[in-house]
């Protein structure tokens, strides 16, 4: 597929169709149209239009979309089908909450690996796996093609190991600190910024509270 | 201050605004201007300008803005100086991770209580709090003038369960359950969708890819 360059905001929709679609799926339906998914998804069907036509649009005039059709192709849009390989740095609370979460595992995000640089955690398991000491984090990743690093450590040591994880060669990093990390363009970040989260929510809640 | 209606994309950058001015004030750093701000935060200086104007603006021609007025005003805006009582809804990793995570509660996000459905979890305490039953929530959000509750449940039960909480009062959802929750307009929903965040970072990988 003819692949071009599409923003951000249309590639942050993607994993709901991904996600609607494979309820569609699940549910044995076959095709659906536009405007069929703009009632469950609830966003305009000139939207989904639009969406899907960044892609060469999947759609038949007067048939819709074939769902199990348009779902695999997303998904491969998405990178689904291919495994990647992941490693967890910081195993406190977070960091093995996501470690023992399985449905990453079956979209592809197989974690290799979880580090941490407190002596008392190092050598303890989870799921299996032993917790390593950061000492041995940067020829893992050599070691074992890691292209994804998921981290679940305090701001204050965020940016030194994401130097240290561009200088092993990572693609992307996944990041829960709660800092901007600053790393050459060609490394991929996606921030998940619980506290910001939170706090958009507390704003939405003081301007509700202010209209009455 | 007068309130008027303003973006969501406005709102969702104001916890970064509040985070970087706060890094400021403990440098001590007292004045600062947008072209500063600008170069700090690697937005532009134009975007800076026109967000603060959304709240009438704090800075003053050729002074820049004062750091720890701005600081408490968004803290204010974002509804940070009152206090909000939490409840989590479901005690397994993500839950108890953020349960644990102390830097909530610093922001006067204090969780009040923790539920489950497991009776082997149940009774169980974490950080001196016991995890209480599910048929316990109503009661306990009425009697606690809980306003947000945060759901680390899987989907199939999600649905429910906002209803339950929407039917005793609660007034704003943050939501981890991989679903879009349906609740009348009134009640705020803040989604962490964890699976969108990380196949948004694999396409980022495998469109980059592409380009090689």
């Amino acid at each position: 597929m003819e692949e071009k360059e599409i923003s951000q905001a249309v590639v942050g929709r993607l994993p709901r169709y991904f996600r609607y679609l494979g309820e569609l799926k699940d549910e044995g339906i076959e095709r659906v149209s536009s405007q069929e998914l703009s009632d469950i998804m609830q966003v305009t069907a000139s939207q989904i239009r639009q969406d899907l036509n960044n892609f060469g649009g999947f759609g038949q005039q007067g048939y819709g979309y074939n769902v199990g059709f348009l779902y695999d192709e997303i998904g491969k849009i998405l990178g689904l089908h291919r495994e990647h390989n992941l490693i967890i740095v910081g195993a406190g609370h977070l960091g093995q909450a996501l470690f023992n979460y399985m449905n990453f595992e079956r979209r592809g995000f197989i974690f290799r690996g979880i580090f941490d640089n407190d002596p008392q955690v190092c050598g303890r398991k989870i799921r299996g796996v032993m917790v390593r000491p950061m000492d041995e984090m940067e020829s893992f990743v050599r070691e074992n093609d890691i292209d994804i690093a998921v981290l679940t450590i305090p701001k204050a040591s965020a940016v030194e190991v994401a130097e240290q994880l561009v200088g092993c060669g990572i693609k992307g990093i996944w990041n829960f600190a709660h800092v901007d990390l600053r790393v050459p363009d060609r490394i991929q970040v996606e921030n998940v910024h619980l506290s910001d989260s939170l706090m958009k929510l507390s704003y939405n809640l003081s301007s509700r509270a202010c209209e009455k």
